[in-house]
């Protein structure tokens, strides 16, 4: 079965996410992708690490999906993330959306990746030069400062 | 020179274009792609034809990218436009603009499509299966019955 919202630890293909949505009914794709950035105000990142329970992940991305499908007409999804260690410049996550109209491309891909930070469960633990923090949550609105939040939490 | 903003009559490969705004300072892209949609209502088209003033097309979307980095700070723009004949899915444009945080991703490649329909000097040719016209704007407000309006028009 062809798979339209996955997690990998390899390198991101923009092409393999975005073929999974081009069809005669598009006439506008949508493809938002997310890149590790260097910095942040003064604060020089050296690389990120994510991680993830993957097939809840998964599932929450094809949630995120269905939801653009009753918002938007007539839309179609991909998003694929990674996981592990990402490099300066690296895609952490790319989304694709096709819609027959570009306005309706633009609202439902900005959707998605708002979603994914809401509800995916990824986290992310930032590396600097004077030490590395997991972040909390996507919104980054809370952080753990040794280590990954149980299952429980 | 590094070329961030050209008309080809070859197929588009998104990450030519997108490759060109990845950098260090970016956290997010936003990728615009228009790409041949085979049916408008009840018409169906059967391929399309894009011709352009070249040189003048080029320069338009030079300075589209310049209206962009005055409009939000600190954006990288990347615009590619087919010309010729296109078949049903193929891409006629593919926007790239990378910047820090994604909401100006997502306005700044808004605003580059839109204003490419505004002002540069592409015309297309809608061919379907009972007949064929010059469309006579990008915003589709006037058509030529026969031919290419002439440069004096």
């Amino acid at each position: 079965m062809e798979k339209n919202f996955w997690l990998t630890s390899e390198p991101i293909e923009i092409n393999d996410v975005i073929s999974k949505v081009v069809r005669p009914e598009a006439g506008a794709i949508n493809t938002f992708i997310g890149t590790v950035r260097e910095f942040t105000k003064d604060k020089r990142t050296l690389y990120l690490e994510y991680q993830a329970y993957v097939p809840m992940a998964e599932k929450k991305l094809q949630e995120i999906a269905e939801e653009i499908e009753v918002k938007w007409k007539d839309t179609k999804t991909a998003i694929a993330h990674r996981t592990g260690r990402l490099e300066i410049s690296e895609v952490a996550v790319a989304i694709a959306v096709s819609t027959p109209h570009r306005k309706d491309a633009f609202e439902a891909s900005r959707y998605a990746i708002e979603r994914i930070k809401e509800i995916v469960p990824i986290w992310k633990k930032e590396h600097w030069e004077d030490g590395a923090l997991w972040i909390g949550d996507q919104k980054e609105t809370k952080s753990y400062k040794e280590q990954l939040p149980t299952k429980e939490e």
